[in-house]
């Protein structure tokens, strides 16, 4: 299986389109960002293990480089990725820190004689681990603490050769294969070993930190801690594209569901002909609102990758774009739980056919598991979130915190007069406005709420902030979630807004409505706790998704999946076709 | 794998033990239901796949004989299990019907002059698929129409021979390897084609209907599909038996994942170590509740197997005890889904450990993926529970059912007044008797609410029975759950009752009551809706979960986890130890 799949990833990085890839991540060319991600939610779709590894040497490894190092490790390491005279892997996670990154262990010495670092794995805990391509990569980006005089300047990341052309491993290096996974079997992922591996000082990727002949270390950012974040934000793109491989699943999934509920038949009325599974009530209401999900993610990742386009077009450093680092946490988090969700139903709903593998489901399911902790934990991903949120929060009203707080509780309380009259007509329940503002005014007030107990709890209760964010991780998440559905609902809205056939567009707002009400729907004990809704405007909202699905008929789901037309979606504010 | 299951089979099914069981099935030893379905579990804990394969054997071709066969077949088939000179397998699902399984084709025509059935698979459909054991298995308890002078007498079984001793097929018989599944990689499934096999007219079990020698049908009841199910209702116990298999995974995944939290490190106060990975709010949230639920499915599906083993003692006919019916149908489903989300937490809780397959727990997940689709795919075994419920509505309403209806309305109204003052007290929604009253009165207003859709539906707007109910199912699935917990916290409730200790006693209550806060607040907006809760409770039942979590301390989880003393768990009202 590895064997076949490092023949595909071969094959596939030597396709002009790639190799083109490759050159446009070189020159920065505009939108190269959305180009890729796009190429790489295509090739999942066709084979995920495939798409994982060139993944990894694609956006991991040489994202590492285009992000943290200089126009010389571009030249050297990068554009010559075109060639495929070797591969990359990247190197952060360890066995004692997956999720704590800012704490790994493995060391970067540097030795001023030699003008070397030695790189040096000084215990268990310190092993690299999960890496992926270890078994044949011959480069690695390796995160490490830059050490000059004993002292430690932060986790750096520095390009170590791991194997020669033949791929023999270099001395000191030491790989173990970690074997067998749930799914990607494709995918060698092993553990790494230093033992005093000498590169040359040019090999520190020094965009954020680089040590002069000199010995002495400058960093454009003087805070170790700020300085390890900008790095972070650097590799977000690599963040995005997992949430683009996670949608091509979810397509792939739902395409093979919906056309088998649409030819398998079952149980029907006496006597006559069984009816189309699709047919049964349940079967409908657990797959169409993922496919309503998968459409509105589309649009938000989307929109997600022209902004990271236009930041990096503009040499803006990812780390100044909060809004951004959120949503694009948030979406990695979302898309991935919405994935595993998605083709659970998939599989249930296709039966014992599921279960096998020749029908892809369950391949699939297994494959991408992964996605939920890997590239960021999703629990994790969502606690960056609201650290953006709350950034940005804290920015307003830095002035003034504690009358800011009381101002803003006040509006929190107008919001809920000036929005939730809808919520009591019961004919507006069904409309994108009246799901538009109910998202907005969750986050809203989950957001208040939420600093104001962070604020009670440290600045009255003293509590150290630890254990105050801890204790209030249930909300973090809500939160962080609240956000992503807001912003994709928005996005979904905005799709709706500009598309420019009128049929098409028809049928988008059918499930844009649908996947606001799915929102709505599975939040509604909290309007209903927030006085938002009526216990009769939550029964109505009950009742939507089933009316929709009346208005769908079967001519509208065919149109979408039986011909499979996900590319004539359009992406309404792309320069890009 | 397949030669190292099926060693591990011959190896298990050598015990003294599971011989012992055998034996009790073929005495039907007092509650020997009871100490199979315990033997499953562990067995499926040590490996599934072994499980499984024991599982088909005992339960599904071994219950097959004992409940469907007479003495003789007893004799001849069961019994010599014991001996391993052959093995069994089960034959029922065809590739065209998995569920609506009283409409498949295989056909058993008789032939009078020979005395012989003759078993045919008249189409691709016809096939029997997904059958365990298919690659090794010696006869088949295989269902078909039984077709006496062109005439079909529904579905019924027969002992086929498919290989000899020496593994060679019998003519007429063929094989075909399914390959590969998602898990249970070990179980052979396979797809069986007859063509004109002729067995004995003594290989149809005939304890539902027979065919004498002069060719005439006789059966105990009349009516064909009221037979059918008296048939399906019979096999009861194998379905029993995945709740089984499904708890047992449940408690070795929960038992990996708490452990591994309780050792794993990651993020703290500033400057501080690590704190463990359990103390983060979410963690705990993710896994505690899956623990109280483990807990709960242990008590019911205990009760559920002792009520089985009374009614086999007592020479009860299955398909009259509707409750235990609705009971183990709702326990397969609901306990199979518990499942599917525990192990995904668990999978998810333990990062990217969990998706190493050394450490077992995707392992588990693969393996038991298939048991939400097979035995009963789970949302038909949903509809199973509410057929019942409502059979036993209608036979206490039969007489003057619309007076009845209109009774029971008002009686719903007032159950409201009676009950939901007490959900207007803040300090009593952490009480158990809150709690129980919560998910009766649900569950009640749910069977009402759905008599009168369908009464209206077929009744008054005159459409047909199939598609009323159809267009009713997800108010069929959300009633046939509320049963289910209904009856699972009822039964927790009485093992913390008759807990005869004080230690074990307290901590129970503590799970019991986190299970029962779980049932009520993942439904509060219900409760919302229909004004059982006011929005003021329903925000105190949120915060429950976090309190209980205080009490229960790292001392309590450890005490049940780490001892791993799932078994001093008593299970109060069972008559064996």
């Amino acid at each position: 299986m590895r064997t076949l799949t490092f023949q595909r990833v071969t094959f596939t990085m030597g396709l002009p389109l790639l190799k083109r890839a490759i050159q446009d991540q070189v020159e920065k060319t505009r939108n190269f960002v959305s180009r890729s991600l796009v190429i790489g939610e295509v090739l999942s779709m066709a084979d995920m293990a495939t798409g994982v590894k060139c993944g990894i040497i694609y956006w991991l490894f040489g994202g590492a480089i285009r992000s943290l190092g200089g126009p010389a490790h571009v030249t050297q390491w990068l554009q010559p990725l075109q060639e495929q005279k070797y591969t990359g892997m990247f190197a952060m996670t360890e066995r004692g820190h997956g999720s704590n990154v800012r704490v790994i262990q493995t060391e970067a010495t540097f030795d001023f004689s030699a003008q070397e670092f030695v790189i040096d794995t000084p215990c268990k805990n310190a092993e690299k681990m999960y890496i992926g391509n270890a078994m044949y990569g011959n480069y690695a980006a390796v995160f490490a603490q830059l050490i000059i005089n004993g002292r430690s300047q932060g986790p750096h990341c520095f390009i170590v050769p791991v194997r020669d052309e033949n791929g023999s491993l270099y001395p000191g290096v030491t790989v173990v294969d970690m074997m067998h996974k749930e799914g990607l079997h494709g995918v060698d992922n092993g553990i790494l070993r230093f033992d005093s591996v000498r590169i040359p000082r040019e090999n520190l990727l020094d965009k954020f930190g680089s040590v002069g002949p000199d010995g002495q270390y400058h960093s454009p950012i003087k805070d170790k801690s700020a300085r390890f974040n900008a790095m972070l934000a650097a590799l977000t793109p690599s963040r995005l594209a997992v949430t683009f491989q996670a949608m091509g699943s979810m397509k792939l999934g739902l395409t093979i569901a919906i056309r088998y509920s649409h030819s398998r038949r079952q149980f029907g009325p006496k006597a006559r002909e069984e009816v189309k599974i699709i047919e049964h009530q349940t079967q409908t209401l657990r797959l169409m609102p993922h496919l309503a999900t998968a459409l509105a993610l589309t649009f938000a990742s989307r929109y997600a990758g022209t902004l990271l386009d236009e930041d990096i077009f503009r040499g803006k450093e990812l780390v100044d774009s909060r809004p951004l680092q959120a949503l694009v946490a948030g979406l990695k988090a979302y898309s991935t739980w919405e994935n595993v969700s998605c083709l659970q139903d998939c599989r249930e709903c296709t039966g014992g056919m599921g279960y096998m593998m020749e029908n892809q489901i369950s391949g699939l399911k297994c494959d991408t598991d992964v996605f939920v902790t890997f590239e960021g934990d999703n629990v994790v991903m969502l606690q960056v979130v609201v650290r953006e949120l709350l950034a940005q929060y804290t920015k307003q009203c830095e002035e003034r915190p504690v009358s800011s707080l009381l101002r803003n509780w006040v509006e929190s309380g107008s919001d809920r007069l000036r929005t939730s009259f809808l919520a009591f007509n019961m004919d507006t329940v069904g409309h994108l406005t009246f799901l538009l503002k109910a998202v907005h005014f969750r986050e809203r007030i989950l957001q208040r709420g939420l600093v104001a107990r962070i604020y009670y709890k440290v600045m009255t209760e003293k509590e150290d902030f630890f254990s105050a964010w801890n204790s209030c991780l249930h909300h973090i998440t809500c939160l962080s979630l609240a956000h992503i559905h807001r912003v994709t609902l928005e996005q979904f809205c905005l799709a709706v807004r500009n598309c420019p056939d009128q049929e098409d567009q028809d049928l988008l707002k059918q499930f844009c409505l649908l996947y606001g009400t799915k929102l709505v729907f599975q939040e509604r004990a909290w309007y209903l706790e927030h006085k938002y809704l009526t216990p009769m405007t939550s029964m109505r909202i009950r009742r939507q998704p089933i009316k929709s699905f009346c208005i769908f008929g079967k001519k509208a789901w065919w149109y979408f999946v039986g011909g499979c037309n996900w590319n004539s979606v359009r992406q309404p504010q792309s320069t890009w076709k």
